[in-house]
């Protein structure tokens, strides 16, 4: 029997990851509804190669031309909020969530039904509302596996181990593009020196996060609400060969890692392959004769102070999780913009999460998390319009 | 609740691990009754140190030392084969299997009993009737954990996985002594180059065995046994940081492997934690920045040809992996006594295994694959004998 896949961020890079391994595995797999963002023409693309029966879009404004460019297509749409939620209830066995962003941590929360795995890429779901989602899915018996390539190792690694047998996690970073650079030389990089991430060809936003560090950060607070360990068992390491994504320390010195390929198809046939592992192409394994040596290092605190804001973040808890997520984005848009630096982008987050959060408890469900996202960033566009922090 | 452990092999490198780690969970462990070969005087002390309540000797001409050396201290002894066998129907929860060689097969397969543990580091039990040991504890109900650090790795990183969904099994090696060596020196090497292993204080034949990496290769046929793969799916890879020590790639692209530094006490504590993992010591803890990057080589076949001999007996299979077995252990003696060179050693095992085995089936019991090890050994001797493989 096929089962059918809800694809949330059809358009995006993991999408796209999905959408293959999926092509790979017909026998196995339907992609059966898409959704995706503003892209209408690249989501009617998308659903008529997938064969999907419904598309939805989140952008209310391009109904219109997603309607138009599936006309005849026997393939339903709709756009706006509701759409989405609409396409989200559509029966199906398994939910990619992997809308960037905020955005998707509606769908993604609404996709929790009974028996139903979702296979979790939308970082914001955990990190403004990790309790709230995580409860969630145990109360209705929805099997959260995530599809980042570090936590989906972490999951591999851990296996049906117990949480009380662990020491410690570590999630590996890249190191991104400035890993060698000097702290001077990272107070003048460029937008597009940011965007050169060495390994993955991903969006804007996440490659800039993996430039500040930032990324890593965000996903320690997902670790933490994914996994249910203390904030001081989860830590970085830089790992510039991405082969290993994750290692579980245990408490009589075993480690367990896992490794792949810096492809996110494999994490994605993983999380697809609920009935047994799916048979991934040769090209997809990793070689270690081939591959050099494996190095790891510490990170750097000082030269990217943005994954020290967010293991900070994650060890007071509370609101400020989602203060840091809301902030960092309107900080890398206008990074992305050139109206602040590189290092604006940790110093507004960090004047976010000063001003406002310290009292505020965890999110309790997603409109309390949309709340906090909502207000923390008007408090980053306000100090960004006063200027403290624009380029000079 | 204090587990009860029954160890056999308790004077050797694997004995001391485990008696460390007992000593360090005095809450948790009690050595109950201690199994040695022939150093009485050995076993008495580690019989006193761990309190055990009874000593059995293998060697029947050691059982008035020990009994001596036990006088007045309250602790039973015995001597020879059925004092041995008396040792382990002593009931207790978990049985470290760790005497080296063939002498260990009769005892550990009389340690499967229902419900028990058997922590295996005995590899003859598997190499020479690793059908007939698996099926038994399958019948009884006994639980095999593998104690040698490779297959140890791999049981954590399999997890609770299934064997289906396994693409291929890989063991790494230290490369030896003569990882860098050309075959003309490797040809030349005397048995005191060959016993300076790089990582590991261990025996005298599993460090020559290291060296010729024909220990890698009972490692391979060990493994075909306990995880129940094919043959080509088991592989062999050089990693001389020995931080990796197996990893297991699925199907789909995703890799586990297990790691520990090398030392044998992780592995012991991991099968000894039955109840939960035990707590190793700050300083038993991988540390990947400080190792050297993590390097990996294929094995040369060609300078290693012991290795190749294992590969093919795996491949035969019936009773060559045991009559391989024991002409190592003829030839390692021989290699030892300095009257065969280096490759003298797979060169006798080439001569036994194809003199004899192909037509013979797999050990169905302890008795036949005794029966097999006894005419391969007296066939290594007799071509010893002759003198064709005498060092000239």
């Amino acid at each position: 029997m096929r089962r059918l896949v809800t694809l949330l961020g059809a358009t995006g890079s993991i999408g796209r990851s999905t959408r293959d391994v999926v092509a790979e595995n017909p026998d196995r797999l339907k992609i059966d509804v898409v959704v995706g963002g503003r892209d209408a023409a690249g989501l009617a693309r998308v659903a008529v190669e997938t064969g999907a029966r419904f598309a939805a879009l989140a952008d209310d404004a391009g109904g219109d031309a997603l309607a138009q460019a599936l006309a005849g297509s026997g393939i339903g749409s709709g756009a706006g909020r509701q759409a989405v939620l609409d396409a989200v209830a559509m029966p199906s066995d398994i939910v990619v969530s992997a809308i960037a962003g905020a955005a998707g941590l509606e769908a993604t929360f609404a996709a929790l039904t009974p028996g139903r795995v979702i296979a979790l890429a939308n970082k914001e779901s955990l990190v403004c509302a990790g309790a709230a989602v995580m409860a969630r899915a145990r109360a209705v018996g929805a099997h959260v596996l995530p599809l980042d390539s570090e936590h989906n190792a972490l999951f591999q690694a851990l296996g049906a181990e117990p949480i009380s047998a662990i020491r410690s996690m570590t999630l590996t970073a890249s190191g991104g593009p400035f890993r060698t650079w000097s702290a001077e030389r990272i107070a003048a990089a460029k937008p597009e020196q940011a965007l050169a991430h060495p390994n993955y060809a991903m969006g804007a936003k996440i490659t800039i996060d993996s430039a500040s560090m930032m990324n890593k950060g965000l996903e320690l607070i997902e670790a933490y609400f994914l996994f249910g360990l203390n904030h001081d068992q989860l830590e970085v390491l830089v790992h510039p060969q991405q082969i290993v994504h994750g290692l579980v320390t245990f408490r009589d010195g075993s480690v367990t890692a896992g490794m792949a390929v810096p492809d996110m198809r494999v994490a994605a046939a993983h999380c697809l392959g609920v009935d047994g592992r799916l048979d991934a192409p040769a090209t997809r394994f990793v070689d270690l004769v081939t591959t050099a040596p494996l190095a790891f290092e510490r990170p750097d605190l000082a030269r990217f102070p943005a994954l020290a804001l967010a293991i900070a973040a994650l060890k007071t808890g509370g609101a400020v999780p989602a203060i840091l997520n809301a902030a960092n984005e309107v900080a890398v848009e206008a990074f992305l913009a050139g109206r602040i630096s590189f290092p604006g982008i940790p110093a507004l987050v960090d004047a976010v999460c000063s001003g406002f959060g310290a009292g505020i408890g965890a999110p309790v469900d997603i409109e309390a998390a949309l709340a906090i996202d909502h207000e923390a960033r008007n408090r980053a566009r306000l100090l960004l319009s006063r200027g403290t922090f624009t380029v000079t």
